[in-house]
């Protein structure tokens, strides 16, 4: 998935693998080619599954993230540190959160009772902050598979933390990311 | 939006707005148009932004929705009654939960010692069950934004959820969807 623009923000995550020829090579991921086609193989695992996906670090500018993720439809993003280690999992629904103010988050009810021009400030309110000033001031370990679970593995966890995507690793290191579309196209391919 | 095929499943929600001429029609928004283009409109509403979206009613077939998820890359689905009224959202990541089989829902440690033949049986799971039949035994009240809400309650809301879509309704009829990367390019557009 190649990323126009803010390329001085972000960092777009390279494949490991390459050249591999499957029947995901249009989604751009490194799956292992195999047999029979009906039914999605035995043998998939995490890491044939990881496609390459925009990543924020977690000093770039929180408006440019909001941003990256609304013009492209992402459903989320991740988080890494300087290093390319993942640290975080952004859903587009906790991106949101970005621009609404503090009080407002502390008591939904006061959102209504807004005037207009508060309201209004919101884009303001991302300006020259970075992505580590926005985030959730508890980050919960990071929700990642590993390169070798298995499809109903990844499943049961993007299921049970309600995550629309999920970051891959090996050895610490990021080798993609699994949309939970994704995951339902590689299980019900037939 | 325009989804092919499984028209007999899937009623495409059909705006109630038409012939509006804005920033957002590409989207296929039924926005109202206003000025100036440097700030999103002060007025805006969770109605100005509600999108056409495919939505499935609740006795269609599981698995037919999950692939319309799964094909699109939706960021999930609203579910109706047979009327056309909204009773359910279910994000990506709990369709992704019906191809889970529950004794693993409840235990997720049991994921890594599933046979392989058993995990393959994924699809085949959801075959010939209704979303009925797969949704979540204890539904939550249908999160919902109401059509005069502002930006910043629907952005509220859909964080506190964790949704990654939130159905618009007014006087208890669907009026569209607003997905969160949606909202976000409502709401930093300048």
């Amino acid at each position: 998935m190649q990323i126009s623009g803010a390329a001085d923000l972000f960092q777009h995550h390279a494949s490991l693998r390459s050249g591999s020829s499957n029947q995901y090579a249009e989604t751009g991921a490194g799956a292992r080619a195999c047999a029979p086609a009906r039914t999605y193989c035995r043998r998939m695992r995490a890491q044939d599954l990881a496609e390459d996906f925009p990543v924020v670090t977690i000093d770039s500018d929180a408006l440019a993230a909001a941003r990256l993720l609304a013009e492209h439809r992402l459903p989320g993003i991740v988080v890494t540190d300087k290093s390319g280690k993942p640290c975080a999992v952004l859903p587009a629904s906790q991106v949101v959160r970005f621009i609404v103010p503090r009080y407002v988050q502390d008591d939904p009810s006061l959102a209504g009772v807004l005037n207009e021009s508060m309201a209004d400030r919101a884009a303001d309110r991302l300006g020259g902050k970075t992505v580590r000033e926005v985030l959730p001031e508890k980050l919960d370990k990071l929700p990642a598979a590993h390169a070798d679970d298995t499809i109903v593995e990844v499943a049961a966890q993007m299921a049970r933390l309600h995550l629309p995507l999920i970051a891959v690793v090996k050895d610490g290191a990021l080798l993609g990311v699994i949309t939970a579309s994704r995951l339902l196209a590689a299980a019900l391919t037939h």
